[in-house]
């Protein structure tokens, strides 16, 4: 333990982004967790809730009101908590990564639309910045206060990110995003519909209109116009991951290599974004399957130039790039880290 | 064994849907199954190769040119062999019911279109009625060839069917169907893409334009418009099942008892059609898990009056209502026997 | 509705073992299902909590306390309540089928010792028949009482049967059993054990050292010696369904038709008992996934003749054979139904 | 690339122990690999077949016969592919680590009798340690050659080892070990058995007597006494893991302090070895599902004092602790590399 590693806690360190994210900070040789916070669980060992860390840290939990100074925050506790005590937290440590959905909106007349309750700390919505590092990279770099992404809605946008800002994307017609997601987006707390047998093997639509996150894609590419996002969420036989399928038309007879051109400026030099994109073979286009664990988004397209016909496609880890792997890659910005520090596992297949 | 059963045969009882079939059919106190033919399984017990029919039947396999005339002849062969010989087996059995998507078009150029080669026997095209008894009920009870569906075409058919009969839904628009497909549906020849550690826990993209159903769905709606239907297929964790969710606009303010009018317009009085479409609970959309080894389909939609998005939904076991079932559906209105006759079993939960 | 249809109520009917009865009952001939109880759901259609049954039956759930008399009762609550109120429920009915653990020994000690605490209504225990009518066939045509069957005693039973009574197994050497088990075996109630994410793709010991149920399969073997019966369970990933491997040393150099001999001596006749023991193809052993939603069960062994090591297996689905299955078998033999009647669905594969 | 790096090459490097060797070796930062072979996919890059390397080596296959020398070379092929060429392979490389089965066996006898052909480099055999490192570190520090492990061999061992090695277990007694395996056991080579809509949801009892690895076991505790081990395999629904579930009779009345004291003196200091019997808690017993993608493996135990039954437990990833982890713990023996480095992935939950 050098004396130079920040000291990190985690507040709501018991649920399943908290568990991701203290299983990646464990691995960070310039963070030290030094504190991890759960109200149900306290005075136990956190392999206790995350057997997977047994050997790995002998952190026990505390509850939330015990916090210490430190250098680095993570808050993932449920949506509310974080904006109801925002002040608190902020007075706790000078950098703040939150998960929950609280200050991803920048403006509280958009929050209290998307999420049917005003918000109890409007002011400190403009501080913080949304935090995909793909999109937001320099101005997390400068950042104190960075937000958590919606898991969907980075799905969402990585898809749509390089023909959005290449312009070949239209507005004016209806995006539809159909997004197939893993039982743990869910949470950790059993329920009917997670029960293994109700849940096992379904392929369950169950937002199909109206979800939340289109708030957080519509404004992260609001400089290109107002995109009518339709996210619509089924449930499948799978733990972690995302697959969003985004059906557009664009306009006929573009060259493939004209999207390879889009899609080639716009991730060059992006670590964690890979192009799939094969013309053979099994695995030609992004799968949620390859990534779980990891901080990778695998992006691809299909288009048919006869008839504009294009499905743009994304996958990713909900809880690795969609929650703690975005979050820890935030940090490593904000604190001068190397962006890819603690973040280069790559999956295993089969 | 009463005299007055109809002898039926199956060429190309080796297959799924060739299996689903015999269970079926070993269960159908009209018909008494006399002739299965497989060319890999010849001589081999029917359990050899459907395990599940251990007990149930002493059958074996016979090579196709030994089969001997019979009442219905059921062909569920790879695509292109029905068509190649439909001479002979029309010489064999005064009714057909041919499960491959050889008859399913009418027309010769939409078939070549669809299939990228000329048909072998395009006269007979006009002579099989597309076996969707839901659709073609009276069309069937006087046909004495009848075609099989495409399990997604079904699935996408009746999704839609309520509000394009109800002129409901209009043509000029995108109609985005997703399906989410379970693994039988390619059938029961190993790949390295079926292979369980390669596609265990998969949400694999897989045919997101051009799909051949395409075109049953739009001869089928042919009468209410061009639609532009848009079928995309991603493979997900499950064995047998379909889900259909179509993407479409309504226009705005429709009130809910509308849509459940055309629903139930549409859908009284047919036995294998259930409208899900509950406010509250599990299971308030429909879902395929439910109905594997059942001929039901079931239908349902969320709407949102305030901007018109729509999705349509419908599920349905691929080998049940997507072949087998149907085919054996239209087997008993061509026969005059009871619809649902050997038809009725309503699935297991969990 | 014929008058002669017995009247038959199920006394907890939402959880999966009532539902799986209740699912049977629908499709008996002979028997009108006229009430249902769940204190949970009372009020509620069936199909709100079975959505399998949605357009099967129009039946809502009433309470306990509402009880009428009919002709035949089940029960199919939590341990305890039957044992707790049977003179009430006797009172009800002239013949009652319990699917909990409370009547399955004879012994009131015996229970004690297996349950940890003394039995509510001891007279009672002699009055009832073990349900497991390929070993009480004779009992159960007789009887007004049956108790159910424990799903693991069950698979392990059958596994044992042909070799225990032909006096094959020396008593004197463990008798270990090995059994894998789905999340069904659980119930409906829904816990972190049982959470999608927690439960999905787990191979996990569980009850490794004194299962109450071996207490059932000692009190059936009591006429053959005391065995030395070992269950240990491991849950897997599936939703139904139960294998029990049955590791015995055997005396060496039996020849396989003597095996073949005991087995088909004991189950022939039986109807829902196959012997599964191919030289080759893929099903050559008894497979849970083929019995789901069905009253069968499958037997098989392997047998070393060199070494007298030999692997006995059964396999069978909890819900069916293991619970319901059998409950409906007995009340078949006990009401002068075809013992077949409603049972003889046989399975889906793929 | 610092020069002294260690060139390796993975001879098989298209199969799944292949590619997780890769895996496991592209991010170890004292060996470089420079080679890769594949026959059929030679000119490929890795990637197309082991698709989480997208982005991570553009290395390509390249046949056997144009192996260059290297500092280490690692043989993953077919059975009988090593020790049919090993004079070759032997000349390519100073050091040598085989993933197959070809020299886990000292005795030339043993093996014929085991794989039921003679050796065909008999005089090579007795020169290769056997590559399980908790139990051969000391021999394989010094070692040029080293074999790796069955996966079901190994889980077997660790299981049994800490109570084999206190002698507290007895060896006139069978020791029935009941293994759980996922479908990588059975390679990447399609197969009826492997097809998804066969295997999917299975619990498939396939190799009950007579288990190949069972030499391995005894020669491993050949010094302990002549253990009646009987491997019996299961495969369940699972990619990766082998679960070892070891039924043995211990003396009765054994403090469950004694146990631990065994345990803890075996694999203290064992980085890879972690004990996990806890009082209560889901994740009380060993899981292979937390273990894929690592080099650890769990044990634990069940131990009734008053009947002396007993369950050893022992879970593990098959690919990596099960083949290619345990070869690159090797390799970093020999080689003079932390024996961790590279290896210290602690699995993904949920």
């Amino acid at each position: 333990m050098t004396p130079q590693r920040l000291n990190a806690g985690i507040a709501g360190a018991s649920g399943y982004a908290g568990g991701e994210l203290l299983r990646l900070l464990l691995a960070h040789p310039g963070v030290e967790v030094t504190q991890i916070t759960s109200e149900q669980h306290a005075g136990k060992f956190a392999y206790h809730v995350h057997p997977h860390l047994r050997g790995q840290t002998t952190l026990r939990f505390i509850p939330r009101e015990s916090l210490a100074p430190c250098d680095v925050l993570f808050l993932a506790m449920p949506h509310g908590e974080a904006q109801a005590h925002i002040d608190r937290y902020a007075a706790l440590a000078q950098r703040i990564v939150d998960l929950s959905a609280d200050f991803r909106l920048r403006d509280a007349a958009r929050y209290a639309a998307a999420y049917e309750h005003e918000h109890s700390a409007p002011d400190w919505l403009p501080r913080f910045v949304y935090g995909l590092p793909e999109l937001n990279g320099s101005l997390l770099t400068n950042a104190v206060y960075a937000s958590g992404v919606g898991c969907n809605a980075t799905a969402t946008i990585l898809a749509l990110w390089a023909l959005v800002k290449g312009c070949v994307i239209e507005p004016n017609q209806p995006i539809i995003v159909d997004l197939k997601v893993g039982s743990s987006e869910a949470g950790n707390t059993p329920s009917p519909s997670s029960h293994h047998p109700a849940r096992s093997g379904v392929v369950r639509p169950f937002q199909l209109t109206g979800h939340r996150h289109e708030a957080e894609v519509r404004q992260t590419f609001a400089g290109y116009g107002d995109f009518d996002v339709r996210m619509a969420v089924t449930s499948v036989e799978m733990v972690r991951g995302v697959s969003a399928a985004v059906h557009v038309t664009l306009p006929q007879g573009l060259p493939e290599r004209e999207l390879w051109q889009h899609y080639r400026a716009t991730w060059e030099g992006m670590p964690f974004i890979r192009i799939v994109h094969d013309k053979n073979g099994l695995h030609r286009h992004p799968e949620p399957r390859l990534l779980a664990g990891t901080n990778y988004a695998d992006v691809g397209w299909e288009y048919d130039p006869v008839t504009g016909r294009t499905v743009l496609l994304c996958a990713l880890d909900n809880l690795g790039k969609g929650a703690a792997g975005s979050a820890v890659q935030c940090m490593n910005l904000m604190c001068g880290f190397e962006e890819t520090t603690a973040l280069t596992f790559g999956g295993i297949y089969p």
